[in-house]
């Protein structure tokens, strides 16, 4: 039922972890769309996840790989290229990961050999994946590369910790990078800025139900899906948007462009009629926030 | 009790009404850190305001002036000079006004001569305003001319109707202008995106109050008073920020750049919680948002 | 050879004046992609261009309407749901136009009677085409609309003159009503901030060719070009971009993001040696820029 | 000659190696306007530099610090209330170092152990500093605190190298440390997007003396000289700006707000035109750029 819009086009898709991952759905779409590819993840995930039952579903194999491991990359991109008969058309680095957030280190008491963690794991690993492909010349003319990102690389969001500065530096990455792969080789380099996405990755976030709620009602045509997200994804892959690159897509029902909605605005109302009642510090107290 | 920052300088002050305005606050401020200056506003607004009282205050006189008609805008210019002995080191364009808004027309029921009206005013003015300059030479070398818009500029905001347009339109302007007078005759020009500030014009906008609350919760150092822009447009005035020119420059408490803060969260939960106990429709029913 | 991606939708294309034109290349792709749609113009333009050809070759008809009146714009949305035989899916507005360009009257002495048309034709007329469909209710949910912007909106392009202002405030309308259309019924909207391109249209601008070579060596890869820019149309008018909404889209081969390629470094420092060598005034000084 | 703008208020200026640094001049600023404040670097740049003779100018001490270690910066804050007698007004953070650029690696070939060092000396110190003042409640409320950024944060520009990653990575942190820093204690938290300026750093980025001649014909009141920045930081530092916070604060003639100035197109033309007469691989051949 696809459009045959990725048809003979061979790609890598970093991060599909269960059915849930956005990289998941991608690999599915892309597939749908005539493509082949092969799949990768660090190896913990690919023993606790379900990478394999996508492998054997898209005819593929699984090529385990650190991200922040050159060797692991090189090996990836050869591997790749020998089992899909050629070079790469297509990549997609769904990619994130904070100590910082999981030990529950808040932002003003940050451990900083996590953030050397994060920073690596979820920002420089992009780096690192496209120096490998270039200097293997693993990517051909007018291939395309896309890093999944959140609009928290722009504005700040509570408890969203030292992964927004990840975000800044992996969208920086793409633009410099971008640079240099489009005028040499024709490669467009491109994050999506997807809506907060309920997956394992995402759950980690503090408040994130209640971010999900706030996000769903200032979007104007709600959260993205992260089925939604795949099909986005394959327009970027396609020959339909040759000439994108360097760009930092929204892809949120409007939320980035969003001060305040109606329906935010009424629900945030309901807070302040609440605090008439019953006074300030009523109901929501027992909520650990920080 | 200033510090002789604009000791010296002559200025125009669009906008005084009367004592909330972010303009007679401005006014006051330019005059303690020794400038002159001469006050201006249409001639309706004159009438029912107190801007003469402010003129009283400050030694000077005001120039009734329609900022969209252009012989007013050179009237104003010239007869300012005489009054000041000289060319003129800072403006404030502190200007807006939608009919739209007043006649509450929804964005999506716009009158378009009432928009044509809203562009003219809040907008075009500021163009006029600076080409009149120009053609006059009244504008000293290193002069600085402001004026006022809001970060509905870029994010929508339910309720801002198509005052939202014309501050866009106006930041454009700046930009646009600043480029022609900086290179000719080093004037910058650029926008305050102030904090939404209880003045008269302000609290024609739907929802305000509630607008205010979000944005006092949102923000980390809370919204910016008009003391504050007060204080902010005299550094701008000042010989100090001779090289800031074209630049929409948030005053704002840190608003601009935020995406959720723990602040709004907790109010925003109450609201979840309330609905929980009362239903979804219980409460803020009555309220006539659009 | 298309891949069905607008199979059974329908469409309405402003502004296909001659196959230069970007609206005309869209058109054939829609048609490509299993669209059908209605083409339309102001009166003088149907004369002076070549539409009516292009509607021959889609089997549809041209529709005469000044989009900066609303009658015009009404009596073409109903023609065409007649025609079409059904609600509409997408909209292409590519219009612009400014009587202070053509007459060459310097920013900096505007002519307000032309600034009027030129906001009015190239970007209210975006908001009347909005408003009337969306009180005949004419689009369909999830139906997509584009307008053509360019990067002039956000910075300052010597001889861009007020067609920048003009695209700032269509980038506005954009995300303004993309907020209420998007969350009443479910339609997008979004502006394409296309490289500078060879139409009929594009050729007015002072030193056109000069900025052309500039972007093209600017860009990582090179200037998108027309048809180029139609396959894009295509991916945002398909399902597949669903999610997409609010957003101004640059599509430019990566001009957007670069602050200095190496190409224009190169071929800037022939100018500074040149300079060296004959003297700063030479040569280029018969050329009349302002 | 000040305006006692920092009058009574303590400061920490890192970065001041010798008179032609930026921190220096805003050393010397701060002084007249008023301000005492402490002196740091790292050992070996106290070493090569000139840092203790603008101590003596200023009547105070030097106290070495690596701004990458947090018992350093723990000393730093310690030692600099007790010399200056109470907690710290104003911080300036003037530090940026890339071996990759020094040891001329590009971009696509960069070592990774030296990409570390670079975002860890020029971005992550930043949060240390930060951190580090926090946990010792060391900053008075409404302090203010500023790091010094460049416009390739956002854009790409030749050469800079990994230098663009650490300053969006830089221009994060003061946004995600500016929401904590600002609802707990007032601290406001900017970043400067300071003119390519001549100083012992800027001189190591390749192509250095072109790139400014271009920023410098781009920008329509001229770069913006290190004296100037020091000027606009002194507004920073002061009562005047108490509402800006999270902010990066353009300091540029305008630069980052255009897209093409006609001074730049003449000079570009001038390399058009050279290409004509002599060919397109005459001249500026032997300029080995990459």
């Amino acid at each position: 039922m696809g459009n045959n819009l990725l048809k003979g086009k061979r790609g890598i898709i970093f991060g599909a972890l269960n059915p849930d991952s956005i990289a998941w759905k991608v690999a599915e779409r892309a597939y749908e769309e005539g493509a082949t590819m092969t799949l990768t993840n660090v190896a913990v995930a690919l023993r606790m996840g379900e990478t394999q039952k996508l492998a054997e579903k898209l005819n593929t194999e699984v090529i385990s790989a650190d991200a922040t491991n050159v060797d692991d990359l090189n090996n990836l991109f050869i591997k790749s290229m020998e089992l899909l008969g050629g070079k790469i058309d297509f990549v997609l680095h769904s990619i994130g990961m904070s100590p910082n957030v999981r030990k529950e280190r808040h932002y003003s008491d940050l451990n900083y050999s996590y953030l050397d963690k994060t920073l690596d794991v979820s920002a420089v690993s992009f780096h690192k994946v496209l120096q490998t492909a270039r200097k293997l010349d693993a990517i051909n003319e007018w291939g395309s590369v896309i890093a999944l990102s959140y609009v928290a690389a722009q504005r700040t969001f509570f408890g969203y910790n030292d992964m927004a500065d990840a975000k800044s530096l992996l969208e920086s990455i793409a633009r410099s990078f971008g640079y240099i792969y489009g005028r040499e080789r024709r490669v467009r380099i491109n994050t999506i800025s997807q809506s907060p996405t309920l997956t394992t990755a995402g759950s980690g976030v503090k408040g994130f139900d209640r971010l999900l709620d706030f996000s769903e009602r200032m979007s104007p045509l709600g959260n993205a899906t992260g089925d939604e997200c795949a099909d986005y994804c394959i327009t970027l892959f396609s020959d339909l948007t040759k000439k994108v690159t360097m760009q930092n897509l929204f892809h949120d029902g409007g939320f980035s462009n969003m001060g305040m909605s109606l329906s935010v605005l009424q629900q945030y109302e309901k807070g302040l009629v609440h605090d008439e009642k019953y006074g300030q510090d009523s109901e929501a107290k027992d909520h650990s926030f920080d």
